[in-house]
């Protein structure tokens, strides 16, 4: 066994079952009926004695309809997290990320014996590219990881200061977009003049965190070698075929997204009202709370009370935080009133 | 882009639609509908907009059942493709791997940057132990992998050859299990008494190719540091719940490896009554045949008769060498019709 490896940490993934999930960023919506049967009914042809399409043809059509990227500029994965080991496998290491930041580009990096450097957010969680690239030219970074908007903090780092790392950084330069439904903006315009930006997708948090599809988007060159790097038969026939009915619903798809940016104002402001609460302007499908009193107390009540969210609370920029997932309105309104409850309690 | 990722070749996948299809070793057999309505009804139920069980408990126990291994010493992976990346990334290189086998422990290690270091296997396609010994030790071999029945050779290592490697060698053994269903020996009994073996399995063969279930055990240690390697969510909803339903169908499962054993045996004499065709026993669901003529123009001719097969036609070992899947009978009958017309048009 490789010494890095005995070092390593798995992801924490917390597995209490609660009644209210407000952990993960799952979309909370059950798709209506019809659209259920359209999916059963196109899982039922799929034969699953066969090996999938390796390609997954009719589902990079799905998404080119869906998202406006060309099937030939597109590498699917089981998940993004497979994307993202690709990307490290392909340009090596150091990776600098910003921090905090989605905890699997460090998990990965680590895994695949990749050095990681990181560059602290400012307070409100915006990104400084002066001191980005400053350190990028000083280690030399190989990949930039740059989630946006951003998991766990909730906001869209500037376009100016984005720009400015893509002119400027001689690193792979990626943009995880994980995200962008619930803010409606993307860089996907900006891969015709930048060679070295790779932008990221997923399904899961737009109703199929269950199916495991990451989308890749880049240059060609890049796409042809991330397409020898993924495994050959990477997409499962089952999660292809489901996928490519439920997107056929862009109706459903964006009506649910709708109601989740409604939704998760309505919490925001709730949460801007509330004593001993700090929550931090989001463009996703989560909120950021830093609370007054022990954050860690907070989310075992919540706990107790059937509502899970989850907790970042550690010394540093995200003392005594908790990150929360815009779910229904009733789970909101639950949480809102459990909180509000056990904060007047302490 | 790291140099070695420019040289990468893909895994080649023949795409070309055929009307009989024997170049995979899929399961040729539709599943019974009563199956196919449990899975339904399990696929039915599972929550598209959640993550998958991380643990994929409830599958885990179902090939337990199946396999008599203990869930606390399985990991799962993304197909046994993903397992193989995962145990190259936990010992590193160099691989050493005796040829021809599975094309892609070799394709794998490059894309992980990890040297790759052959042994030619006997002309028989027997396994000589001493040699592939002296090898390991010469090049300080960190992983050896023998596909056991080996693809695509058909034949199964002799018992005292990998013991003598299980013994001998100071490096991981993998001992690939992809085709044991068809042979019905195993070195799951050996688990207890060698820390440094890995035993893969699939449920690709048996009927599942489209679910990508990789298995694999070995010692708590072992399969400790895979967990954490491998990504958190690899085995997606659908894929789990329906594998679930499948498995439970011990009966049709073995009914179906049943009826493909007697048809290898059919094919095989029939192969072996043919001129100009040597064909190699087989303990797989596949048959290994040489042509006393250039194996390119028969598998081209074949093809244009809707038949495919797997051309393995190079130089060496295998030069003249076509590998054909076993089908239904129907399949089989009318590939050794092909095959016989295509002979005497010479």
């Amino acid at each position: 066994m490789k010494p890095e490896v005995r070092k390593l940490k798995a992801y924490f993934i917390d597995e209490a079952s609660c009644r209210i999930k407000l952990d993960a960023m799952e979309n909370p919506f059950p798709l209506p009926d019809d659209v259920k049967q359209e999916i059963m009914d196109a899982v039922k042809l799929a034969p699953l004695n066969r090996y999938p399409d390796p390609s997954a043809k009719k589902l990079k059509e799905a998404i080119a309809d869906l998202w406006g990227i060309g099937t030939q500029r597109m590498v699917l994965g089981n998940g993004s997290d497979e994307l993202i080991q690709a990307i490290i496998l392909a340009f090596g290491g150091p990776i600098l990320i910003p921090v905090p930041t989605f905890s699997l580009y460090e998990i990965s990096a680590t895994t695949l014996a990749q050095d990681v450097v990181t560059v602290t957010l400012q307070k409100d969680f915006s990104l400084n590219a002066d001191k980005l690239l400053k350190k990028a030219n000083d280690v030399r970074a190989k990949i930039i990881f740059l989630a946006c908007p951003n998991n766990p903090t909730g906001n869209r780092f500037a376009d100016d200061a984005v720009f400015k790392i893509l002119d400027r950084a001689k690193a792979a330069v990626i943009i995880d977009e994980a995200y962008f439904s619930f803010s409606n903006k993307s860089f996907l315009p900006a891969l015709k003049d930048y060679p070295n930006l790779i932008i990221l997708r997923t399904l899961s948090k737009i109703g199929f965190a269950g199916l495991r599809i990451g989308v890749l988007t880049a240059s060609p060159k890049v796409i042809g070698y991330l397409n020898k790097i993924r495994l050959p038969y990477n997409i499962n026939a089952l999660s292809q075929v489901a996928a490519e009915a439920a997107l056929r619903r862009k109706d459903v798809l964006n009506r649910q997204v709708s109601l989740l940016i409604s939704a998760r104002e309505r919490l925001y402001n709730s949460l801007t009202q509330m004593n001993g609460v700090t929550a931090y302007p989001s463009e996703t499908n989560f909120i950021l709370i830093r609370t007054a009193l022990d954050a860690s107390h907070i989310y075992e009540k919540l706990k107790d009370s059937g509502i899970l969210v989850k907790n970042l609370n550690k010394p540093g920029a995200l003392a005594n935080c908790l990150r929360v997932t815009v779910g229904t309105q009733d789970e909101n309104n639950e949480f809102v009133n459990s909180l509000k409850k056990i904060l007047t309690a302490r």
